[in-house]
């Protein structure tokens, strides 16, 4: 069995439906995952001694996704070399613009790299964007969703025509 | 010698111009303090740790001044039960408005009590009203400290009076 | 019977479903409360005297819950030393960032301590966290309740975990 | 002695650079008026206070000027049935967007009428506006001044002109 | 019959759910008032002519209520010298943001004061405030609104502590 | 058949709900032309020969509809020297600000005229007043598209008026 | 001599400096233009008959500048068919956001082309985009600005390669 | 010569101040790295082609760095598989919230890594974190940088102990 390379870490399992496009993607693509619950606040020790031994655990990417003053990735980044990609989610009054400016504003020294507000599907891709640096077989597989997606474009305006014929 | 009844934790040496003022009222009001810093995400455990000792060292509560993505009261929120007050701390071109919402808007179960952007006099005198609900000398300052408000806001009227009159 | 502790204010009866998990913390904690609607605007003198006489009457906090030109935090804190926590409420198209403006802002001499927008829950719990450094019983719930979220935390994991297995 | 007709209420001294245009419109008007420093958190009796005779004493109309967490329009509305005009004045990091927010968000059946931000001049018009359906001589006042910006319109389009010319 | 006082003027029929406690407040008060459809943008000169001649007709206010780029009460107030109370409506995707915006930031010498996003009712009080600066008989009818929304809330009061004793 | 003049861009097909009314405009009075989906971000290179080759064959006007991080105007505005009509899609948690500031913002060179969130019908009507220019028969059409908007104000001036005497 | 094809208004000479790059353009491509002041609430009839005239006197686009509650560009359209490019600037604390909700929002049927914050420049090159498309010496014109836009690109390419290789 | 691993695109020379920082991290890591001036507006095919090509010349990230609109990250990002790391830039009264919202809210299949506004610094950390996966000598630097930014806190926490002990 492989050890997982991309550990996703979201607040609270109420952000799992946010989260479900990032894990189907990394299923869709084979690339081993881990999903954990934890909480910079309620279980700030979980998920600090989770980054502190990622590395060595094999973990090349953490993903934390999360809403309000979404601390999680930046907690988690205080404790790890590896790249940490965030994703805020949108689960206050404040839409989401909360949890962006707590993931994206981050001070110079520990950087998280943020994706949109409920851009969960993107964390994936963008890990596996990384991965791809290291091992070719992803980049191959980047290579022929970017294809798809350009097809899948064509097909849509096909879409869009017929509906606008009719 | 006093043991220290409040912490004072800044994110960085930068942020002490604007937390002076918090500084000052301690001291004019005799409340034995202690100033650290420590940042969330440069040196996470130093914060950890002293939010955890914090209580068993005496202190009664956590003052909290950060910026940008400010993470800092609520890291030390979630490791101690003794009150967290946060100053957001204007530092970025969000105008502390990243600050504010990565301090007030903490989930369920931690909260840390904000005060205006940069409003660090006004944190000093929030502990001191804590502090007064234990320390009945406290009270009594702070009910002078409201008489003389009061009474210059009278004198500013009178400034502005003359003023005019010229 | 034991003299309240926690004075609930509340803007209007409309902010009552918010305020409720407040309610319902202080209540899980046997922390004796009063609740009133009070406001600001309404009723400007029935929400002063009540939190001139608070003191006296032997109450050791208020929270003051309300929204749109959230005033009636800053007008109780106007006339007592005792500490005021704010709870901005979401009543209007400005989802609730009016009421977050208008109680954070404060200006210099008269702070108010205020929770996420809708965050009653934490209003309590603060309320409590300052009531701990008084009265050690509540210093122990604190901490139980803080290792109960932690073990919920991990029954969320568990949760998540069997989610993604089916 | 005509006795005063608006009463212009700011909430600190330095708010009188941002008011000065309000007060030199009245004056240019023979408009009687009077000035005062009343905080609504520094000292709330006095501004009540200051409100509630302001009917019986003659005055037909109340300026508030304030920042921050701007409350003091609202709180003199609370107590008097005259009408309130409200300045936001910008004076933190969020450019006077609280007190805007804090002004013109007022509840139901408390109604306070709100200006531009920094909008002092204009508060004065508005006032002389209010005052020109009781008082004909105003009014015709009102129509020159409106008169006279329009010719300083074309002015202004003449020196534009010049200075294209160049 | 009476000559109407107040002109409501609102931007499309769309508007009129909003503006309905508006004219509910008018109706119930006794204070003759009109209501026209005219927009600044689709019908500008009707815009302008029903504001050019309400003076002279006997209006002595006009409420304008209009949403997204909001233009209509600057319109009005750029040919008339009544007073022009504004109804920022919310009508688009930025929650009457906008409308707030186009309605509050009028430049020197043209004011229009304005009510909260979607404050139809408050615009009625306040020009009843106005009239009631010249017309006696309103003066005494909003002291009796005054006391009776006070008594209101004692009743929300008892309302919450029943539903709480539940 | 008549060549097309205006060509309508939409980065998917999810767009066409909000794109609508700028097509039946355009249907309405009988100006040629075509829609297609082009993502700027998953098929650069369609939009990019889309735009490139759009002078040629022989459109006058592109109107690009993008959400989020909405590109597509820029992108196609890069290429060409038509003038680019660009609609702000809400279709995030951001509610159309973000495609907003990414359509409007454009740095100097490169203009792209931006029409309100979600405001396709405009589009059409100012690719409409553009090719009146040159076209006078659509001058034509537009001078009485602005009639019959100032009748149909007026006939919802009567439906008010019936609505308020029921 | 030639007719004016762009007609430039803006709401105060203090605008000037700001739509000076605008004027720039028109004069380097050798556009026939004309500047005039004038503000939709200072001077509305002057605003007004400027644009329902500028039709038949051979204008062929007009471009408003204007600050704050900016209703130029919308009261321009209200009155003509004629293509309104709208430059939003930035005039008062809200540092130009209140200009451009209010000039970008239009409502449905009355189109305004709005530019960037300040984005004086791109209304010039938009003008003669639209203008390009009848008149074919422009476009041959913008097609050359734009070879010497990406030239210029590349120079400063170098400028920076130089200013790093120091 | 080691082949650069790092591509830094910037969208004007004006850009280089704010991204000087990166450009120091990089040079101070040995990390090879490679800078370009392309504008995603002015110079699209320049844009693209560098991206295009950019992998199979060795690059493995892409750090773009603009302001405004700031489409320059997603151009680049839709045209190679490569990790593309955004630095949206305060270059407009908007004060970079533009250029966030521009280069966070990437719609789903083509990721942006976004920093903090200015935040050039981090985009260099994190792209060296990326390589790190594959080159261990960049991760013994950054834990040896992560060590020395905790001594630099202490020393500031030793520096702010003096300056109040003055």
């Amino acid at each position: 069995m492989a050890k997982n390379l991309v550990g996703i870490v979201m607040g609270s399992d109420s952000d799992l439906k946010i989260m479900k496009p990032c894990i189907e993607i990394l299923k869709e693509f084979n690339i081993p995952y881990e999903v954990i619950v934890a909480s910079a606040h309620r279980t700030p020790h979980r998920a600090l001694s989770y980054a502190e031994t990622a590395d060595e655990r094999g973990l090349e990417i953490i993903i934390a996704g999360a809403g309000a003053a979404a601390h999680l990735a930046g907690v988690l980044a205080s404790v790890t070399t590896l790249p940490v990609v965030a994703v805020p989610i949108n689960s206050t009054p404040l839409q989401g613009l909360d949890a962006l400016y707590a993931m994206v504003q981050m001070p110079s020294g520990v950087p998280v790299a943020t994706m949109a507000i409920n851009g969960a599907k993107n964390a994936a891709l963008f890990a596996m964007q990384i991965l791809a640096g290291k091992y070719p077989e992803y980049k191959k597989l980047l290579k022929s969703y970017k294809t798809q997606m350009s097809v899948e474009v064509e097909l849509k305006d096909k879409k869009v025509a017929e509906e606008l014929s009719k």
